[in-house]
């Protein structure tokens, strides 16, 4: 593997992530916590001195980028920046526990929501605007941002790609423009509109400004860390819609709204996953308000809380309106369903996503089609286009990769001794990103009180969630680190 | 499709099940129950009038027979023999519900062995033995044991591996004979040796007559049904011992059996889902008796408790030796763990099989080491032998299909309103005929409180999971009825 320009790419992705703690420690000094500034500054300090000395001691490298070098940069990024964004929560003494810290902070950038914190409101708004800043940073994910941010000189594309391909959810990268600097600038531009918009809608709702930024990135990123112990049950019924519906836009693919830039409606309306979300989306808010329509004074009143709590479970954002867990039975499995099938690929959302579902699902109606005949040729289809076989194969893998993940995770984290109920969805909800999951870690629960054995597994589970677990698991291959190019 | 020969094999599965239903009959009269054996009497004579009048109606076929007529022969005889073998139960008055009825005997068919029964001590023996008959006879399958007595003319071998394979449980059939039918007779000599072995060395310990072949049908098709209402937990610590023993040695893929037959040791030693199944039973074993063992007097009892419930769990059997509910988390989800992975291809029990997870273990490893080296040809190996891509594939979709319906029927039975623990665990084990599941449905807990449409989605489940879905879904697809050969 080419050690060198892996470690530089991770050296750039620290540093530009420093430059993002500056935001912080300037919240910190307005706030005139200099206590809480000085930390900040000093870790930044740090960061950058780390990637500088990186970045110098590499500065001769070869060019060559392939898929490995990719995987490995990403996930080697991502557990740096994990590492040194928890700090500041220790250093400030408002998590003093460096796992809890690293849980919290993992789950930021992995655009979870799960917390081990029991009380939200005590922290300082620096840490609560980082906190909630990272959320925003993991949904689009920092390599690509770089990769909009930072020249490069040659093999632009071939870096690029792997890059793209190694952190961008779902089955397949799309490349909307030849160049692909060009292409990351463009999502990052979508992002940052789509947040501002988010933004506006919640300052014309009265919401502070403070709380509007939080719960916007926590939005767009469909992280879900709220500022408030009520996660978003405080706010007004206005505010709960804004946030309804940008969770249910930022799940959609980014490609979508590049098209829509382009005018090419046709592409829009053609593509099966758009379809399938909003069919999705809409038959399960319709069905859980049908079920708890009796929990409420009227029936708009309950579409209003299915709509918000769908938008936010199967975006994977996971804010709440209301205590989901005094609900009856069968709009808690819909949840669960939800859990697993995740927001659009390419979106900032997680799960397995409906691209994945539907692949799965063409694939399942092929294989019982063969049975029957044989002889014939299968493909599945996906927006009139043939899916490659490999790509079908690569589907039902991940699938089978991520049963075992979550089964294994499981075992493990029932050690502590909790329910069936509360372990599962534990895991389901760190490893698809969602946040809140059902029993003790519900909507007005939390992760406190687990093992750090099980926190650490579920951290684990987060990072595995968010960049599509091979990444991760090619680090502990020997080959990785043996090979010489 | 030839619907003439698939109605003629299910007429003559229908036959021979006619037939062994004289044996309760034959009880009932012992016992001196005459409503009883009119009854039993009655529904065999109407079973066989209704088979002699199809094969009468059928008697001009043509003997073509390929894939599709093997999957609708199996389980329109499957629904066919369980909703003749219901009747017992609804005319002798102990489960007059026909859905209840219904449930219960699929369960024995299926050899799950999940109750609608709070009291089984209330049943007549004759409902008693028919019930755990059942679990015998759908332990080897009715088809293979039609394919070894009724005698064919011509074509039989193309008839008997289209049968074989949609009824045997499994990803691929191994034939051990040139000759079909010969292999079934084999299977079956195997079954009914270890099966009279099991009654003899349950009688030794000095358990009834009567209970010692009701519990060792319920040990040999891994079924579970007991005679008590304590399960297994009434008997001696030898009795216990000698099941835990038959049932870890019938979830043995029964061609290990046959390889011992003929001294072929060499190929027994090399099989590796053997080794598999032992390793997974054995470190479960010691995983669970470590974690118990502060609830039992000394670590023996621990390992002789953890030993019972590891083997009728992981074999999809479903007795228990104690209330395994009590246990702690971790326990219980090394328990639910194995649910999952069942016991081997080619034996009497259910679950995934672990030869598909050996597969999908082996072909997850295969697909990370491709995102390193993706120009390689990387085949999965087993026994030596190289996989062939189709048989990995087919397992992948066949996980899919798997996770699907238990989701499904999860979200569908949680309309009833009981725990996700509950719902869940009741799914997983009816799907995987296993029995008990946890909480409400657990060790000493059973059906009954579930709504009508629960039961009849569980009552499918059961019939998919042991017929390994195919067969049932191609019923539902229109290509089967309309397709002219």
């Amino acid at each position: 593997m080419n050690v060198k320009f892996v470690f530089r790419i991770t050296a750039l992705t620290v540093f530009v992530t420093s430059l993002f703690m500056l935001i912080p420690a300037a919240i910190a000094l307005a706030d005139k916590q200099m206590h809480n500034a000085v930390v900040y500054l000093c870790i930044v300090g740090i960061m950058m001195l780390f990637s500088l000395a990186i970045l110098l001691i590499t500065r001769k490298y070869k060019p060559s980028f392939y898929a490995q070098e990719g995987l490995a940069s990403t996930s080697i990024s991502w557990i740096l920046i994990s590492l040194f964004g928890a700090l500041p929560f220790v250093f400030t003494g408002e998590i003093p526990n460096y796992i809890d810290a690293l849980f919290e902070i993992v789950s930021g950038f992995t655009t979870t929501g799960a917390s081990i914190l029991t009380d939200v409101e005590a922290l300082s708004r620096c840490n609560l605007y980082w906190r909630s800043f990272t959320h925003w940073l993991g949904g689009m994910g920092m390599l690509v941002f770089v990769l909009a941010v930072v020249p490069r000189a040659k093999k632009e594309d071939a870096t690029g790609i792997h890059l793209m391909r190694a952190e961008s959810p779902g089955p397949s990268v799309g490349k909307m423009t030849p160049h692909l600097r060009q292409t990351a600038m463009i999502l990052y531009v979508i992002y940052i509109l789509l947040t501002v918009f988010c933004i506006i809608f919640l300052l014309i709702g009265g919401m502070p400004v403070f709380d509007s930024f939080c719960i916007a990135f926590g939005t767009a990123g469909t992280g879900g860390f709220g500022v408030t112990n009520m996660s978003m049950g405080s706010y007004s019924t206005y505010l709960q819609n804004v946030v309804t519906v940008f969770m249910f836009l930022f799940g959609v693919n980014f490609n979508i709204y590049y098209f829509i830039l382009l005018r090419q409606f046709k592409a829009v309306f053609r593509n099966e996953e758009l379809r399938a979300y909003i069919l999705i989306a809409v038959t399960s808010v319709i069905m859980i308000a049908i079920n708890i329509s009796s929990m409420f004074d009227n029936f708009f009143s309950a579409l209003h809380h299915s709509a918000f709590q769908v938008s936010s479970i199967m975006t994977t954002t996971g804010y709440s309106s209301v205590d989901f867990e005094q609900w009856p039975a069968f709009s808690k499995s819909i949840l669960l369903i939800l859990m697993f099938i995740g927001a659009s690929a390419g979106s900032t959302g997680g799960g397995l996503k409906v691209a994945r579902v539907l692949i799965l699902g063409k694939s399942i109606w092929k294989t019982i089609i063969k049975t029957l005949r044989p002889r014939k040729v299968h493909l599945v289809h996906m927006d009139g286009k043939a899916v490659a076989p490999a790509t079908s194969h690569a589907v039902n893998a991940y699938l089978a990769v991520y049963c075992a993940i979550i089964l294994i995770s499981f075992v493990i984290i029932s050690i502590d001794g909790y329910s069936i109920g509360t372990n599962f969805s534990a895991v389901v909800a760190c490893f698809n990103n969602i946040g809140p999951g059902f029993e003790l870690v519900g909507a007005t629960g939390n992760y406190a009180h687990y093992s750090y054995i099980s926190k650490i597994i579920l951290t684990a589970d987060m990072l595995l969630g968010r960049l599509e677990i091979f990444p991760l698991l090619v680090l502990f291959s020997p080959e990785l680190w043996s090979r010489k190019r």
